[in-house]
């Protein structure tokens, strides 16, 4: 299993990683399988999504501060429960297609670490397993 | 790895794939272990739900369009942020278990492909990883 | 393929089953790897949260039903489409990292299975695939 730490810059962002994901694969040699990526909290979550037009990210992130709004009469004492909901909803995990050595994504497709109650240090766990 | 190539019937559609999922699985001689099916679209998904009413699924459509409406202020100028927004709800791949070269799911379970921005031609990635 | 039996106890719980899935992976041996959790239900799912304050558990449960209300215009005459709803939304699998024989994830995390129309008896299909 390989690490990566991400920086997340504010309380939500959407932090593009498929360059350092697709440099973890080249670095490791790894040929051909499935690549699972694994966020190993529980206010942070895993997502694909364009990375073209930074806009998409960003009505990505008004609309879901929008439909779970950070006060809500929630009763975890951290105040942070809507963090905690996004997290279930965009998932802890993401799996990928690897052949000769490369992410097989769409053309307009980016791979992104949702933050949802940063600005943090953040791990993703990387693990492959390759087609015998 | 193999392509599905699935047409799209209208705007916002889930089309049933299980069976050419299944017949993927049956020509290639995949006999135990786990596919993964990914979408290479931003504005597309995968979901797995009730395949024997159809109204289960006119309802998935008709709540998701209500909660993440079609327009709501969203910057993105392609006119197509909720597409994206639902792609992310719903995920770009999905795992099933493969045992004797047939997909192990539930006996009401189907597997959909999720059109948010249609009609249009999608891809569907499946690749196998045995166990050995 | 080992299959986990979960009693759920009311209509909406996120049941704990970090402990449950850990037993089996010891009791099978599955030393490294990754490990697919699959709920072959269309009323359930699974999903991955905190497990030390049970608020957050709670305010999950809260703000989903707020969203997606149990009664809300649906068609499907059985009554319980928020709960097909929601399974697509926290999905019908989740993907774990295993080394050493041990599930690898985060110091606050927990692994929950959804329930959305109970009480009801479910069933958790583990299908565990090992690094060459």
């Amino acid at each position: 299993m390989q690490i990566l730490e991400i920086r997340t810059p504010k309380r939500v962002a959407f932090v593009p990683i498929t360059s350092e994901v697709q440099s973890v694969v080249a670095e490791q040699g790894w040929r051909d399988g499935i690549l699972t990526l694994y966020v190993p909290h529980t206010t942070a979550g895993i997502t694909i999504n364009e990375n073209a037009d930074p806009d998409v990210v960003r009505d990505i992130i008004y609309e879901t501060n929008k439909l779970i709004p950070f006060e809500d009469g929630y009763q975890h004492m951290e105040g942070n429960s809507a963090a905690h909901i996004k997290s279930s909803v965009f998932g802890a995990s993401a799996t990928l297609i690897v052949e000769n050595s490369r992410l097989i994504i769409g053309t307009w497709q980016g791979i992104f670490l949702g933050e949802f109650d940063g600005p943090r240090h953040r791990k993703l766990f990387l693990k492959f397993i390759p087609t015998p």
